[in-house]
């Protein structure tokens, strides 16, 4: 789970690799349609994929001579569920000191 | 911000990271408390925390010889809001296609 996690977030600190998860989440794509957007040479692109595909972001799946490209919505969830994790906890904290203050102030003004 | 999502997103994968994310958003600690769960040296453990300051997900402030760390929630929401947007589009396509599997099955039983 650490291990995912520390893949996913790693995928996701190229702008590349955003901009392909921000395509694909609007529905499966073929490689070169995906490619065509970037300025940069399309050995490289696909590294940017393989790197998508190794850390479980994306599937590819090849159908006669074009590859196809689909998101993967869970581990995306995962990512997402972390840093909710995290806010909430946060917020939770905020929202008792911001009872505190209120109480304080109550108490002072009596 | 492209270029903050990427820091944001390759602070945080890295799993003595993330670990120290998860202890502050419980709230402010000093240096050495955050070090204390860790099994590596103090100096490679002050390269996370720099790393996490330079993306720009914590701050230190320095009161006498205690230097304590801070969360900054603000770019752990903006990658939270990359995430939840992504899934949005991609949740938005999946109903619409549901919507049309359903028309499509009506139509046929008709």
């Amino acid at each position: 789970m650490d291990n995912h996690l520390d893949n996913f977030f790693s995928a996701l600190s190229d702008p590349t690799r955003r901009a392909v998860i921000e395509r694909l989440a609007q529905g499966p794509a073929a490689v070169t349609e995906l490619f065509a957007p970037h300025d940069i040479a399309l050995p490289s692109f696909l590294k940017h994929i393989n790197k998508l595909e190794a850390a479980g972001l994306v599937r590819t799946i090849k159908t006669g001579r074009t590859r196809m490209v689909h998101i993967e919505a869970a581990p995306l969830e995962l990512a997402e569920g972390w840093l909710k994790q995290q806010r909430r906890i946060w917020e939770g904290r905020t929202d008792r000191l911001a009872a505190l203050a209120e109480a304080l102030e109550r108490r002072s003004g009596a």
